[in-house]
């Protein structure tokens, strides 16, 4: 599959949870597949915290491949043979949509004069777009992560114009752990001088140690302890002896320095301030006067819920927060925690379990929306 | 209970696990209580990372209260009045002993040219103490996370002179999950400028901000989710709404702050690098062809091995590696997970569970040590 930067320029305002309104919208997106004549077949996906539109295709950009190519694509799980598939960059991201780098009203980049997002912000964002396809309601919406939040979102605010939804690996609300975590990785970027006080741009500079050690910090959550044990263990990089220094003796830290070093490549400094934020933000019930039930009570279309069980980021028992929380709304719900030692990050990789699950739950959904 | 910094000035060379030879070496150290004519009464307490020889008075240097006030002192479960307790800053560190802030042959602070330490070799810096102190055999050796580690290095490497040992918390090597956190950590000291290649002494700077992220990141491990949940939750920080910025809006990314600049102030940012890398250096069962049980075959004292359910960073499974291998070597040992929800921090706090078991465990060694 192929794909570009395809850019959409909304001279609209779009108003902000923070009240401020932004004006215009830029929308970087992508589609896979055609919308049929009803346009009922459309699959919006989310992507997480640093990914991007590039569901099914390779990053024209980066070069880097599609992050969900092994179940988005012709014949795939998610087929883009049948489903006409929707991903765009987030509010507040690096690849084509309004965010901090972008150039703001008065020609220079916002920097940290963009206003501070939110998910439902994003959402808000999303549906501009999907207004502007021409889609009154979609077939399914998925997500794992900060998609799973952005799914949980627009069944909320949006209940009638989802058919099926799917939170992958989520939350209801961001924990006191994960806020920390994101906390130390904004302090780490905003600890580099080069960060300028977020004038980076104008200033000719980047924050990327900052940025790397944010990256090397969030990538740890994402993976399981066992699974670092598995792919790494005490191993040595490249040497048989420990080096009695300060260089990458393990190959655990030879693999985390490159994780930060290629991460600061393809991602903005302050995108990542924003972004993290806007998670911090999410607490679902708190526009419920904190009753999650009643976020849902006016969905009638199908949801799935996953979790996997080695994920520490997300746990299982957020997932089945979310899952009761349904049950105690009506939803017709299923759930699944997917066996795995390859905690939060196995969202993105081949787990049969996961798949098998999502492939039975469109075949429902199909089924009920009479695909 | 008051203390000074006494500091003991040793002209010896002590021979380092890299091949290096430190000298002089100096030991800051403290005692409380007093050594009985057998010399048969004496407590080594083995500190964590970031603790100091203060472990029953207060810090004279930075006032800090002792970190185990609660379990040392006169008539407290290790009693003072009968016990003769020894606790010294561990070689690498900054609070008296032996480390990068020191000054070196040439005149001026090593720095970088501080050889690289690891366990063993803090081991025998305390030995050289333990030797000063005219103390034969030890009554017990106790030490909780890092401190355990060198409880293990002193039964493996001088079985003799050791009664009782005690590690808390701790590990016989440190996991892949535990090297990345601590690189996060090393990379954030490493990324501020002010660092200068480890020579900050020289240049009259310090990386304040990058110990500070480091220390905010080591913070979240020691604490569990729960903890972090009971003590924060998602509570604001003097303030009824989010304030759509990058200020602190949550009560836990203010404490995170206020423990990483209160770190920076009693802590050597080079200290922290070195001290880390011994940790990730550990492995004791590779000394022993990887069998960890012949670590402990010479050792015939009594063991007890103390592990916390909610500990993430030193989980209760590192410690159950460690009974099995001394149960496997013969070892009179009794292992303990106490049930807690306060992560791996709980081996300083008030637990009444943990507590007793080290009443029983010292009373049954003083009735095997005759005392």
């Amino acid at each position: 599959m192929t794909s570009a930067l395809q850019i959409l320029r909304l001279d609209i305002g779009l108003p902000l949870d923070s009240g401020a309104v932004l004006s215009p919208l830029e929308i970087g997106y992508e589609t896979w597949g055609e919308l049929n004549a009803a346009k009922s077949n459309a699959v919006l996906i989310c992507h997480a915290l640093t990914g991007d539109q590039f569901v099914a295709g390779p990053n024209p950009v980066t070069g880097q491949p599609a992050w969900w190519a092994n179940l988005v694509g012709p014949g795939q799980i998610i087929d883009t043979d049948r489903y006409f598939v929707v991903c765009s960059n987030v509010l507040g991201g690096c690849m084509g949509t309004s965010g901090p780098a972008s150039i703001g009203p008065d020609g220079q980049p916002y920097g940290l004069s963009f206003p501070v997002i939110t998910i439902a912000d994003m959402v808000r964002a999303q549906a501009a777009l999907v207004d502007h396809l021409g889609i009154e309601r979609l077939f399914a919406v998925i997500g794992g992560s900060m998609g799973g939040m952005q799914v949980l979102e627009w069944i909320a605010s949006r209940p009638e114009r989802v058919g099926a939804a799917m939170p992958i690996a989520s939350a209801a609300r961001h924990s006191a752990q994960n806020i920390a975590f994101h906390e130390v990785g904004r302090q780490a970027v905003m600890a580099d001088p080069d960060w300028q006080g977020g004038a980076y741009q104008a200033k000719g500079t980047r924050p990327v140690k900052g940025l790397s050690v944010a990256r090397m910090a969030a990538h740890i959550t994402y993976l399981s302890d066992a699974a670092l044990h598995r792919k790494f263990g005490r191993r040595l990089q490249d040497r048989n002896e420990v080096a009695f220094g300060f260089d990458a003796d393990f190959q655990i830290e030879s693999y985390l320095r490159y994780q930060g070093s290629r991460f600061v490549d393809r991602f903005d400094a302050n995108s990542y301030l924003y972004i993290t934020r806007a998670m911090d933000y999410f607490d679902l019930a708190a526009g419920f006067n904190g009753r999650l039930s009643d976020a849902f009570t006016a969905f009638k279309g199908r949801a799935c819920v996953v979790s996997f069980s080695s994920d520490w980021h997300y746990p299982p028992a957020d997932s089945r927060h979310i899952t009761r929380a349904m049950i105690g709304a009506g939803v017709e719900v299923s759930a699944f925690e997917v066996e795995t030692d390859k905690g939060h990050d196995a969202f993105l990789l081949d787990e049969p379990q996961f798949h098998e699950a999502m492939a039975g739950f469109l075949a429902a959904s199909a089924a009920d929306q009479g695909l």
